[in-house]
């Protein structure tokens, strides 16, 4: 239905920014973060979320509600599905409902494993639906890579619980606490539980695995544990941000700025639970996310 | 709109239970053990789940909508809320909304405590949104108790994860590993991280506390592993049990039998995940939950 390659970002382009839950403020503000002179709307489809525990048909029509909101109502000309379990399940089906370019984060993701891997194996973390629709496999696949996928179903709520390390919320300050307190031990012995049990898996295959795909929007909260979790040398890709780079890739010209740097136009919508999208929304965008507006979706 | 004290359950009576998962087939486990002859009808809105971080207003017209299909669709004569949530955000709009008697959970988990405690200091572990609402406080405070609660988002998908132990799965058998596995060992750090907590908070409130309410029915599931975190002496309290001898009170007759025995007449709905609910549900309820029917409530 649309071509991405033909638009490009111009100062008074909107960019739609959807997620079922508020995990996708971190591909947002990787967009800020390459295209600061462009307008976003980002919803939160906090209703209905988690979809990662939902089915595909479900999905799909939740999001294409979603798609349609930013598109019909906000005049969003370009749309970012900063959810993985999404962007694996409904990408078609938001496509089909929405006359403007559309970009996943399964793609990009996929496409920085490919420029990554040395060794052609590659690991892939994320929520149960998203595991189950084997998404990243068939895109890894399509690159000649072979990709062992993982639900890890407790991390998204420990990083909405908070028990996430600081290094990860002040935007990659390389300062940490000298030891950690309880909570990020929980969370960092979680992540070498279900690490274990996929390199194990990934050695049964005889695979040899270089490089490890966050495969889900929370994730990026968690980099820095992940990161100490890995065996060494092994990379850590983040969709977030490869998302972000293909955004500026193909809608906008890469307009680089010091950071940190105030978003110029942003307004926030949820389906629900505005305040807790305000309290919590804050540490994935790394910025107050502002007054965010209750939309209802009919659901 | 009604009074519970009026019916009695016949054999051909349907009783309705409801859940926005299926953590309340815990309720239901209970009540087919005293009411073994009734018929039931279970609906689980997994399609909309977890409540427990949704707004009143969005959790009264879900429950609304899920009430209405177990009476005017199941034929169900009276109604057990089987969801802390709902049963402290939604008893009045779910009472409004049909015209047969409704028991929720709070009233028999705060009568329970009541029962229990000799200092009159009672703790509540819950969800968000039931922890939000003060609705255990409030009940507890019309028996005159002290009631100090708080939310634990992790423990639900820690038990849906299935790090749970052994022995809350298997009927309440007294066998135990001799040593847990590392994910047994990280929820009961969770348990123990959160019950620390709790009880910093109520000795700095002066409180003397001897007894904890179980406010979310997927708590039975780690009740052995609570009951070893929690100090010596303290009661735990499982409001689901509580739920279902407060049942039979109201609507049945006590019909003692020797367990373990199969559900005599009993069908389970859910809007969504048919198959996580057969797959996952059978853990909560005892007994495999059969074949589960997919409705669509409108959402």
């Amino acid at each position: 239905m649309s071509n991405p390659e033909n638009k490009t970002i111009t100062t008074t382009s909107t960019i739609g920014v959807f997620d079922s839950g508020f995990g996708g403020l971190t591909v947002l503000r990787a967009l800020l973060n390459h295209m600061p002179h462009a307008r976003f709307a980002f919803i939160g489809d906090t209703a209905r979320l988690p979809y990662g525990s939902k089915s595909q048909r479900t999905i799909a029509r939740y999001a294409a509600q979603s798609a349609r909101f930013l598109v019909n109502e906000q005049g969003a000309e370009f749309l970012v599905i900063a959810c993985n379990t999404a962007s694996a399940l409904a990408l078609d089906a938001i496509k089909e409902a929405v006359p403007v370019p559309v970009l996943g984060v399964i793609e990009p993701g996929a496409e920085a494993a490919r420029a990554a891997s040395r060794t052609g194996d590659v690991l892939v973390i994320a929520t149960d639906a998203t595991v189950q629709s084997h998404a990243y496999a068939a895109a890894c696949g399509t690159r000649g890579l072979r990709a062992l996928e993982k639900a890890c179903p407790l991390l998204v709520p420990l990083v909405e619980e908070g028990w996430t390390d600081t290094a990860d919320v002040t935007r990659g300050s390389a300062a940490q606490a000298a030891s950690a307190p309880p909570q990020v031990a929980v969370t960092a012995e979680v992540i070498r539980i279900y690490l274990n049990e996929l390199n194990a898996e990934a050695a049964a295959l005889g695979m040899n695995p270089d490089t490890l795909v966050l495969g889900c929007t929370h994730y990026p909260l968690l980099r820095s544990l992940i990161e100490r979790a890995v065996p060494p040398g092994m990379r850590v890709i983040d969709s977030a941000e490869s998302a972000a780079e293909t955004a500026v890739r193909l809608f906008g010209q890469q307009d680089s700025v010091a950071l940190p740097t105030a978003p110029q136009s942003l307004r926030c919508f949820a389906t629900d639970s505005v305040e807790k999208f305000e309290r919590l929304g804050s540490r994935f965008l790394g910025w107050p996310v502002g007054k965010v507006e209750l939309v209802d979706l009919g659901g």
